[in-house]
């Protein structure tokens, strides 16, 4: 573990190299975290060649002293981007790269005053995510944990429904239960969706009781030794009508043809289309209105991004969400969805939890 | 309720004048909540002088039509640019404000090529969030009940604290109370830090056991009915050496002096030093390694920022932490905060705990 960090440092060299940056500006937790080991939320991480500098205030600079090793920190002092400057010299560094989908243009500004005519910034996009999205063995044994613990999470919260019960009720059982099995928090906002209110992929959890004859959808994730899972399942309270079971087959049909699809080399858009076929053979690709899915690891939405028409290929090492669904106003909505590791040649399906309609 | 929305968005045309803009692109969700009720976390909202428009995506459009009045929603196809584009044609406007503390060197460029040489961007900094520094008497309503909350909290946390206790045990319990009281979840990762791990102002809670003789912190907010709460109690777990007292006696009168300083027209520069002075009186301004407080509201860290040096002043309507602390590596740390309303010539304190050292 201890040779963890700086490993991964070493592996952002070459992208130093091909842009001819002397350093690389580091702005976002869960990169730093990746480089350093530091799971503090403020500061600034510089990567250089040879050396690593971060900046943090006050209130952390313990805590990283604590938590990296072979990295120079200090202390905020006046502004960030002054600090910045002074490590950017410490380092000898002139060409600075930094990541446009990350700073804001306030901050370029601001940086780019603090260092003043001797740094030159050079925008570079996605470097430390490209390292990110190929999980090595070691993240890939704790997000199979994260993963099976979100699949006893939704089978425990599947044994709350019961007629009465409100949905943010269920939510603060399946967030404590959570916490009580390890986890440090859900990995997003739990969605307990009843009735017609399933209808809404993103739908926060409020005081509606559950009635009979309701769908439920159950969306939840949890964050375990800081990785991430994502799963979804939806029930049937009361006895489900043809309509909703065809549409629940659809939906579960769209999720299999789309893990089938799973394997290095394969575009994302053609997962998403083999899930969207398969809808569209029931008439019903109208009403799956979001993609296919999502990288996820540290953070609960990364790169590769399952959609239409993205002809960025899987590699060995990614971690992606397989979750069609199917929502129609004033019906409902049903999502299936699973975590899925790319494997050369081969899918392997994280989460475990049965997925046949469950009527209850 | 029905026209607090479009009350606020009038507020906002002012801001357009001075800037001669037809419109301001609002890409933070904190921020088109306040100006429309939209809950959703993913879009764009443009305020024009006449009218409003809502972009999202389909997992989002129901919700938005059902929290909004007054709001023309469209549906975000292809690139969410394309669409803010398109948006841009409806309201004639051509020139679009945007803050350049919210959009990403990538977004601005990607809305820029997806506007053409049609739009004219130009930057204006923190309109809404000067807005939302001042709140209106609901706003407070709800504030006061976060902070009730809050201080409830805190008392039931303080009774969970037996030697042997795990510190992500005292959280979990704590974020599960909050949520069986109504609360939609805590506004920031609740911290529970025993020992030596209380000189982390911003500790995780983590697997470490409680022992005899050892400070607690604890700090947690809530949020409810969409507001903030923050608050922070020290007790110690046995009995405290006369070091410890005297500590947490000088915090105690920092705190003190810092809120006797806060009513509208004075610098958050004054505040900060309040409490500092104090601590420099007892030897202690070097252990204080954070600023006093900061705003909050709809968010847990908002303007105004209470801290060294600032020249802002408050204003009637302003909600701030006062929060003074001191932090030594191997002794522990003591922190007291509590949320502090501005009004015309004086402050009212939100947050209801008691506050002299608890011995436990």
């Amino acid at each position: 573990m201890d040779m963890l960090f700086p490993h991964r440092r070493r592996a952002l060299i070459p992208f130093l190299e091909r842009s001819r940056l002397d350093a690389l500006l580091v702005t976002r937790p869960a990169n730093w975290f990746y480089l350093t080991g530091f799971s503090g939320d403020s500061g600034a991480l510089l990567v250089g060649r040879r050396n690593t500098a971060l900046i943090t205030d006050g209130r952390f600079t313990v805590q990283a002293r604590e938590e990296t090793a072979g990295v120079r920190i200090r202390r905020l002092e006046r502004t960030l981007y002054e600090s910045v400057a002074q490590s950017l010299k410490d380092l000898k560094a002139r060409r600075l790269g930094y990541d446009p989908t990350h700073l804001t243009v306030s901050e370029l500004q601001t940086g780019r005053k603090a260092t003043g005519g001797r740094i030159e910034w050079i925008p570079l996009t996605g470097a430390v995510e490209t390292l990110r999205m190929r999980k090595d063995a070691g993240e890939l044994a704790l997000m199979r944990k994260a993963a099976m613990l979100a699949g006893e999470i939704v089978e425990f919260a599947v044994g709350l429904l019961k007629p009465g019960v409100r949905e943010r009720e269920v939510a603060a059982e399946v967030d404590y239960q959570m916490r009580k099995r390890g986890a440090s928090g859900p990995s997003f906002e739990t969605i307990v969706a009843f009735g017609d209110r399933s209808a809404l992929p993103h739908a926060r959890p409020t005081a509606k009781r559950l009635r009979k004859n309701e769908l439920v959808v159950l969306d939840l994730g949890v964050i375990l030794a800081h990785y991430c899972s994502d799963i979804t399942r939806t029930v049937f309270v009361g006895r489900a009508s043809k309509r909703i079971r065809t549409w629940y087959k659809a939906v579960l049909e769209a999720q299999a043809a789309a893990i089938s699809a799973v394997r290095d080399e394969v575009a994302c858009g053609e997962v998403d289309a083999a899930a969207r076929r398969v809808l569209a053979g029931y008439g019903l690709d109208q009403l799956f209105v979001h993609s296919t899915g999502h990288g996820l690891g540290l953070e609960i939405h990364e790169d590769p991004r399952v959609a239409r028409g993205q002809k960025r290929r899987l590699e060995a090492g990614n971690v992606i969400t397989i979750e069609p669904g199917v929502y129609a106003e004033g019906v409902g909505g049903i999502r299936i969805e699973d975590d899925v590791a790319v494997h050369a040649g081969y899918a392997e399906v994280l989460t475990r939890a049965a997925r046949d309609l469950v009527e209850l």
